[in-house]
């Protein structure tokens, strides 16, 4: 790793922080950040040492107060910065004497408005002194395991009811490393992460990147261990070369998701305006994505969708899917968009489809069920019925991957048969997604317990075909390039630990 | 109204009802539909003269059983039936004797495993007696102003661990009729619309319509004042003659949402062994949806949002949307779908903007707030802002609706803008729809609060077009049929009275 990558280290693993521009007062960005790192809430507390710098103030929560940083005693390996633009570049000055290796640049007013000079000022400065800069205009960093957070978005509001409910919460720890260029797409990301129970490795807003970029962020975490997933929101790319040659090497470990919009012309217009960005056309993108195994979601739904089966589950190594389903009407939907987005659901082998006979001769499965695939067990479907009929569709050869669609309103079902589809997946090199439809207690339950157990769930059939069709995009790119054995000798290593 | 028709309405105001095959024992069909009657829970319960027929029985849940149909005092108007399929003629047959009008079949194993004879037997039967039959192999009917309720699946489930918990909920009284093919389909329609708080009229589940079909259904929700959007899930159409007429005929008063599957070759086989259903050519159907003013939905999300959006908001006249937001990169998100799908998002007009830049003048809207379109406040919004820049938006005569894409998560925001930017819609005669991002507390309580106000609200930027596009869908049906005036003077008369 070169060593200016190395040091982005400092972005998450800083063995002191300053907070420039740490104030009191709701809401204020600079309340809000310092506040993240001095109580942390619920997340977790920064375990190094903290300076808030504000010349106003003599404490801060119980932290003394700096007038500037240069009164700071040793060295501050990060710094936050919160204060006007005009004086960005100043601190940067002084932070060059701390012996600083990073900056989180909250503030705006720089590129984005058309202040480049301001921003050149910045770069400079940074470049003189070699400090990473994250930003400006951005949300910065939030790493749950040593509490940096300089997010200015606060956990909770107060409602003008007196209600203090949960507004911008921080996700826990996980696997998923979630980058963004843009701050609003990235709270709403914590937002949908927190929500939808996703663990978080790394969260990184880098907003005008004037220097650390998409491709510096994918190059450290390439080395990332607690990153097996790496979910990223675009609106241009700020060195296509970097980008194809560490996107590709990237996408041979773990892979990349990506959400870029700008898409339309219209969009492209309203990106420029937003970060400065020249998106210029969007089939070169595509192109980009396609060359270096980058998944490219469709949409919001999807990016989150897609991001949760490849975090969990392993690749898809062929197009052709089993459905085991206790609902024919879904049953139905699932194979048109597996259809539609280039998957197959063909009829059973002949070997299996005779053993599916046997078991309804037996009574192990209903006579009135239809085996051809899908496999619908129909609504008077048993627990032991999934699990069986689960099992047997793993084990046909023509079979490279099941989307279980088990609706859990039938009347004979109990919850038993999660757990025990699990543990019938667990004996397979085959991946396998879940589906169960509806918003109320049981269903989010269902698909909760199925998350947990590593089998991600979807709360509709064509969100289930389409996770599986990322699957397959990530084994088919893997396997192009011969890197699928590494890739499931490591995934199946983690497994293992787990 | 036809005669045939009219009959119909027994289904959801019977003054009588027997159930066939009433029983006791957790989870049975014959339990649950009649514990659904005399106890339904939480909401309603059968207000008519309720009969349970069980030749074993004296009683169930305090009312007296009878041994036969025959033996029930007087007439009875609806019949549910839940025994086994080869004796359900012969309970037709007893229906006639007295006088039913409506008979709910429940039974399976009819059409969709072959048994054609079986069918056509209660086909003939049904016939002459003038009953008209819901299924056979469907769930039925739930109506819960009566409180008919022949659904077999239990609102609660007790869960291994002594939990009782909420598995397939009955939605609250809308506006929604919501008509199923699949029954499965029907469970997950209720626990989504359930879970999403959406209302609805009617709940109608026909299985294999041998008799009772989409078309004679729309026939009588035409007439329904209670119903403002039918939502159909669809596998094949019984008379493609006959839906044409009827569909263009309600079109034109309210519109009808479709989700169709089958759509591909795989589907297609999969739905002829799930209900028997001969799907056709997916082509004939897209062209018989397009004629009649039919909106079909290419997914489930989508088809619930395009429903929620025609049951609250008024249809658009043009296709050119107003973007107000604080959010950039969602706001480029949103206007790169509204592209994809076929709306515009074109700069404002010159008036416009010029007062925009009064408004930064004065300080009433941030300097560095973008207001070409998207109008994107920034994260710096404050909740009048909003309302000024919606406002203003919808006074611009080329902007036809406004999607307000406010992310909550911003500092300065309280939830005050909710209401105000409500009630700045509520004068002007253009759509607006919102989305709000996230799935923690303040994110739900924001869309829920907009939803209550009549602003349809969804999770992604996308969905909010994609709601956007069916209202412009439907706008330019009623349009180019000269039936635009009078569905707005309805519409509106609809709004004064809430």
């Amino acid at each position: 790793m070169k060593d200016s990558v190395k040091k982005l280290d400092a972005f998450f693993n800083p063995r002191s922080v300053a907070v420039i521009g740490a104030t009191k007062g709701q809401g204020k960005a600079g309340a809000v950040i310092f506040e993240n790192f001095a109580t942390n809430e619920p997340r977790s507390v920064f375990k190094g040492k903290l300076y808030p710098i504000n010349p106003k103030e003599e404490e801060l929560l119980g932290f003394k107060c700096y007038k500037t940083l240069k009164e700071v005693p040793g060295d501050v390996d990060l710094i936050v910065v919160i204060v006007p633009s005009v004086v960005v570049a100043g601190v940067l000055e002084e932070a060059g004497e701390k012996n600083t290796k990073a900056a989180v640049i909250i503030s705006a007013g720089f590129k984005e408005v058309g202040n480049h000079d301001l921003e050149n000022e910045v770069i400079e400065a940074a470049e003189r002194h070699g400090i990473r800069v994250l930003g400006p205009n951005c949300l910065g960093v939030f790493y749950a395991k040593t509490g940096v957070d300089s997010i200015f978005l606060p956990t909770y509001k107060t409602l003008s009811t007196g209600e203090k409910i949960v507004s911008t919460p921080r996700p826990k720890s996980g696997n998923i490393a979630m980058i963004t260029q843009s701050g609003a797409f990235g709270s709403a990301a914590l937002d949908y992460l927190s929500g939808r129970d996703m663990g978080v490795s790394k969260f990184v807003s880098f907003g005008n990147k004037c220097d650390t970029s998409e491709s510096d962020m994918l190059e450290y975490l390439l080395e990332d261990e607690e990153t097996h997933v790496i979910l990223i929101y675009l609106e241009d790319i700020k060195s296509g070369k970097d980008f194809l040659e560490i996107a590709k090497k990237v996408s041979l470990k773990k892979p990349i998701v990506v959400i870029k919009s700008g898409r339309s012309e219209a969009g492209a217009r309203a990106a420029a305006s937003h970060t400065g960005a020249i998106a210029g056309s969007d089939k070169i993108y595509s192109a980009a994505f396609e060359k270096t195994g980058v998944i490219r979601a469709k949409n919001t739904n999807e990016f989150f969708d897609i991001g949760k089966a490849l975090a969990s589950m392993k690749p898809s190594v062929g197009s052709n899917v089993g459905i085991v389903t206790d609902a024919g009407g879904p049953g139905v939907m699932c194979v048109d968009e597996c259809e539609i987005v280039g998957l197959t659901v063909n009829e059973l082998t002949k070997p299996i489809l005779a053993k599916f006979e046997e078991l309804k001769e037996k009574g192990s499965i209903l006579k009135i069920a239809a085996t051809h695939n899908p496999v619908d067990l129909t609504g008077s479907v048993l627990d032991d019925q999934f699990v069986i009929a689960t099992d047997l569709v793993f084990q046909d050869p023509d079979v490279n991957g099941i989307i279980f669609l088990g609706l859990h309103h039938m009347p004979g079902l109990q919850e038993r048969y999660i757990s025990e589809v699990a543990k019938v997946a667990a004996k397979y090199d085959k991946p396998i997604v879940a589906c169960d439809i509806g918003e109320t207690a049981l269903a989010l339950k269902t698909r909760k317990l199925f998350d947990e157990l590593g089998l991600p769930a979807y709360a509709s059939p064509e969100d289930a075909a389409h996770a599986m069709k990322a699957l397959l995009q990530y084994g088919e790119f893997l396997k192009k390039n011969g890197a699928l054995d590494e890739y499931l000798t490591e995934y199946n290593k983690r497994k293992n630990k787990q």
